[in-house]
C-alpha cells in the first residue's frame, strides 16, 4: 500500500543537505537505520519508507533553519510527532529530512482566566492534561493514542469527546507555522473569535504538514466539570443503538461522550477483559456539568433508550466504576487482537450523516461477513463516525486482497451516503485515492493551487494528501 | 475613508462585461445608478463605490456564467447579500459587476434527523428559523441584522449567540463555490466532521468574496431548547461585570447569551424605551436546555453575579418577559441614535481575550471622553468582543477626524492585548491597515499568496482585506 512511485529521489540535494544538517546539528542529527526506521510508517499495513535523517529539533529556530537547508537544496521535510498516524503521513516515498519534534515538549504558557494555553507541538494530550490538573482545566480531544499535539493539530484529530467539545478545527486558536521558505508566521491573535482575514488557523490545521510545520499551539482549554458520569446501554441492533444516538443529538442532550461497539468487539471484551456484557451492540457514554445536570442527563439518556429497547442501562458517577466502563473501551483495541492471535489490525475511518449510521455500520458487518473478513466495529456514534478494524494474517495474500477490497468498498460507500473517507485519521497516503472521488477533481485542484503557491518545490511532505 | 486608489478601473473591458451581461441577463441586469448605487457601501461612513452594473442572479450557473464573463474581460465581480456588512465589504473601488444574490433564497433541504440543512446564499437568517420553526428546529447564529446566510459565511459572522454556539466557522459543513475561472465546487461532505484534506470550507468562511462567491450552504442546526430563561444584572462597574463573565466561563456555565452594555447605553435605552434599568454597567443573559438545566444556569449565574456586586438581578423564564429584555439589546441601536439626534452611527469592532475585556473597555471609555466623543459601548462578553457606536455630527470635520483617531486607537490597543481588530465585522476596506499590524507581513503574505494562486487577475471583490 505503499505510494510515491511517481516521485523522485533528489539524490544530489539530499547529499547535500544530509551533510549541511550534520554539521549544524551534530548528535541531533541521525542517520543510523534504526531511527530512520522507526521515523517512518509503522504502525498499519502501509510499507515503511525511511527519510534520509532525522533531526531532533528543540526551537523554531532550529525548525525555520532545517526547513530552509532543505528549500535550498529542494529536499523532502516530513514532520514527526509521536508516529501513531494510521495513514503514512510520516513516511518518505521520496526520502528527505524528518524533523522530529519530541523535544519540543514545552507548555509556554497557560492563561487560566481565557481558557487557553499556548505549547509547543512535542507536548502530548495527556501530558499536558498532566499539567493542567492542579488549575481545573483540561483539554478535550481525546484520539486515543497518546500523540503529540502538533500531531493532532496537523492531522485535524478528534476522538471520543468530540461530540461535545468539537475537534482540533474547534480547539486551536492560533499557530505558529514555519513556512516552506523558512519564514515563521502566527496564524492568528489570541482572541476566542476573529473575522480577520483567511482562516490560515484552520487551514493549516489538518495540513498534514504538506503547507508548513506547526511549532507552538495556542489552545482553547476547559474547566474540569464539577460532575461526570459514565453509563452502558445495550440493544438489541446496530439500529436501535443508532436510533438512540440520533435522539440524543436531537433532543440536544449535551453527552460527552457517546461511543458505539458492535457485537463482535462486545464479546471480544468479555473474553479479553472479563466482562459479562450482554452479547449485543453497546452504546457507552459520559456525561459532564454540575450534579444536577449530570444526573438529569443520565435519566433522560435511559428513557430515550428504552425507547429503542436499550437494555441492562447502568450509569455511575463514582469514579472508580467510570474508569473501568471506560477501561474496557481502551481495552477494545488489545480485546480485538486477541480475538486473532498473530493477525495484525488495521483500522479504517469513515464518517456518515448520523441518520446513515446505522445502514453504514449494518452493511459494512455483512461485507466483511461476505469477504469472510474479521472487521469489528467501534464508532463515534455522536458524530456519525465509526472504524472498522481489521484482524489481518498478513501471510495470506488472498486475505489481504480481500481486506483491500473491503477498506476500498467501505470509502466509497461512506462517499456514497454524503459522507467522508476519513473522519479524523487524515489522508495520508492511503486515503488519496478516495479524496478525489469524494470531492472531485475541481476542488482538489483548488487544494493543489495552495500546495503549488505555498510549496513551489513539493518540499514538504511530499505524497501526502494531493496526486502528485 | 474609501479605499482602492491603487485599483485601476479597466474600462474596455468592463464595457465589454456591461454589453454581454445585458443581453444574457436582459431585464435582470441593471445599470441604472440608483440600483447600482444601493449595490454600494450604504451602511457607514465608508464612502459609496457603485459597481457598474448589477446583476439578480437566480442560479449557480448565472454566478458561475457572469463570472466566466467577468473572467474572460477581467473585470471585478462583488457578491451582494443583503448589504448590511460595516466595512465596505460590497464596495466596487475599481468598478465591475455586483451580483446581487437575494433571489437566490430557497431552503433546499432540512435533514431534521442529522439536524442540517442547505440552502441559497440569500436566505436571511430570519427566514431560515421561520422555515425552521414547525420542525422544532432553530439556527442559532444571530449577527443582530437580518443578513443573508452567504454573506454571514462570506464575513464569518456571529453575534449574540456565539459564546455557546461558535460562529459561521463552527456552523457551516460544506459550502458550493463558484471560483474565479466559474468553476463550481463543493468543499466538503455532509459528515459532522471531516480530516479530508485542506479545510476550504473554513477557508472560504470569512473570505469575504476574494476567493469565489458561495452558492450553496450546508449549515448546523439546533433543536429548539426544551427550555429558555433570560435574565438582567446591574454592576457597580465595567471590571465587576467583566469579572462575573470570566467566572461564568471558567465555571463552564453554558450561557447561550451574555451581552454588556455600559452605562451610556443604559441610560439612552431607559430614555428611549422607557425603562427603568439601574444606571450601570448591564449584562443580559439567555439561558437554554431542560427547565432544570435553566433553572440551575440562572441560580448559579446569580451567585456568581452576587459574588462581584451584581444587584437588581431578575430572571424570568416567560417569554414575554424575555423577550421585553432583549427587546432592550435590539433596540440599543436606536436608542444611542436617539442620544444624539441628527448623528451618524458608526459601530467598531474590536475582540480581545476575557481576561483584558474589562481594560479594554474601560480605556475605551476613557479614551472616548479623552477625545470628546460619544461611544456608547455593547459587547459580546463572553467572546471579548465589544463594539464602540461612534455618534458623529457628520458635519463636523473635527469630530469625524477625532472618531478616525479613536478607531484607530482602539484598533492598536485590541491588537496589543493579542486581540483581533475585527472579531466580525470582517475586514473589508475599513480594516485593512489593521490586518498587517495584527499579524505581521509575513502571514498576509501568505494570505496574498492564496488569492493569487486562486484569483490571479484578482477579479473577485478587489481591495477588500489584503492590500494592493
Amino acid at each position: 500500500m505503499a505510494d510515491g512511485a511517481a516521485l523522485m529521489r533528489n539524490e544530489d540535494g539530499i547529499a547535500a543537505a544530509v551533510g549541511i544538517l550534520k554539521q549544524q546539528f551534530g548528535e541531533r542529527f541521525h542517520t543510523g537505520s534504526a531511527v530512520r526506521e522507526q521515523h517512518g510508517h509503522t504502525t498499519t499495513w502501509i510499507a515503511n519508507q525511511a527519510p534520509d535523517g532525522v533531526v531532533f529539533a528543540r526551537s523554531t529556530d532550529d525548525v525555520s533553519q532545517i526547513i530552509k537547508v532543505c528549500a535550498t537544496h529542494k529536499v523532502p521535510v516530513i514532520a514527526f510527532g509521536t508516529g501513531t498516524s494510521l495513514e503514512g503521513h510520516v513516511n518518505a516515498p521520496a526520502g528527505g529530512i524528518s524533523i522530529d519534534l519530541s523535544q519540543m515538549d514545552k507548555v509556554i504558557a497557560v492563561n487560566a482566566g481565557d481558557l487557553d494555553c499556548r505549547v509547543q507541538p512535542g507536548v502530548t494530550r495527556e501530558a499536558l492534561n498532566t499539567h493542567l490538573r492542579d488549575q481545573g482545566l483540561f483539554f478535550p480531544i481525546d484520539p486515543g493514542a497518546n500523540a503529540s499535539l502538533g500531531g493532532m493539530a496537523a492531522t485535524r484529530a478528534s476522538g471520543t469527546n468530540a461530540v461535545r467539545y468539537g475537534t482540533m478545527k474547534d480547539n486551536v486558536l492560533s499557530l505558529e507555522v514555519v513556512m516552506p521558505d523558512g519564514a515563521v508566521i502566527r496564524t492568528a491573535s489570541r482572541a476566542r473569535k476573529s473575522s480577520a482575514g483567511y482562516d490560515l488557523t484552520r487551514l493549516m490545521v489538518g495540513s498534514e504538514g504538506t503547507l508548513g510545520i506547526i511549532t507552538e499551539i495556542t489552545l482553547r482549554l476547559q474547566g474540569i466539570p464539577e460532575a461526570m458520569s459514565a453509563a452502558r446501554c445495550s440493544f438489541p441492533s446496530v439500529e436501535a443503538a443508532s436510533k438512540t444516538v440520533m435522539a440524543v443529538i436531537q433532543y440536544g442532550l449535551p453527552v460527552a461522550r457517546i461511543e458505539l461497539l458492535d457485537t463482535m468487539v462486545v464479546r471480544a471484551l468479555n473474553a479479553y477483559s472479563k466482562l459479562d456484557l450482554p452479547e449485543g451492540p453497546l452504546l457507552l457514554l459520559e456525561f459532564h456539568g454540575s450534579e444536577a445536570s449530570v444526573a438529569e442527563q443520565a435519566e433522560t439518556f435511559g428513557m430515550l433508550a428504552e425507547e429503542e429497547g436499550g437494555s441492562g442501562y447502568r450509569a455511575t458517577a463514582s469514579q472508580e466504576e467510570r474508569n473501568k466502563l471506560w477501561q474496557a473501551r481502551h481495552d477494545a483495541y488489545w480485546a480485538m487482537l486477541a480475538l486473532r492471535p498473530g493477525s495484525k489490525a488495521v483500522t479504517t475511518d469513515v464518517c456518515v450523516p448520523i441518520s446513515r449510521l446505522a445502514e453504514a455500520v449494518s452493511t459494512a458487518q455483512e461485507k466483511a461477513a461476505e469477504l469472510d473478513l474479521f472487521a469489528p466495529i467501534v464508532g463515534h456514534a455522536g458524530d456519525g463516525n465509526f472504524h472498522a478494524s481489521l484482524l489481518i494474517d498478513m501471510d495470506d495474500p488472498s486475505e489481504i486482497a480481500r481486506a483491500k477490497e473491503f477498506v476500498s468498498w467501505l470509502n466509497d460507500m461512506a462517499i456514497s451516503m454524503d459522507g467522508t473517507c476519513t473522519g479524523e485519521h487524515g489522508v495520508g497516503q492511503g486515503k488519496r485515492p478516495y479524496l478525489i472521488r469524494e470531492l472531485g477533481a475541481d476542488t482538489v485542484s483548488v487544494m493543489g493551487a495552495i500546495k503549488k503557491a505555498l510549496d513551489p518545490d513539493n518540499i514538504m511532505n511530499p505524497g501526502k494528501i494531493l496526486p502528485e
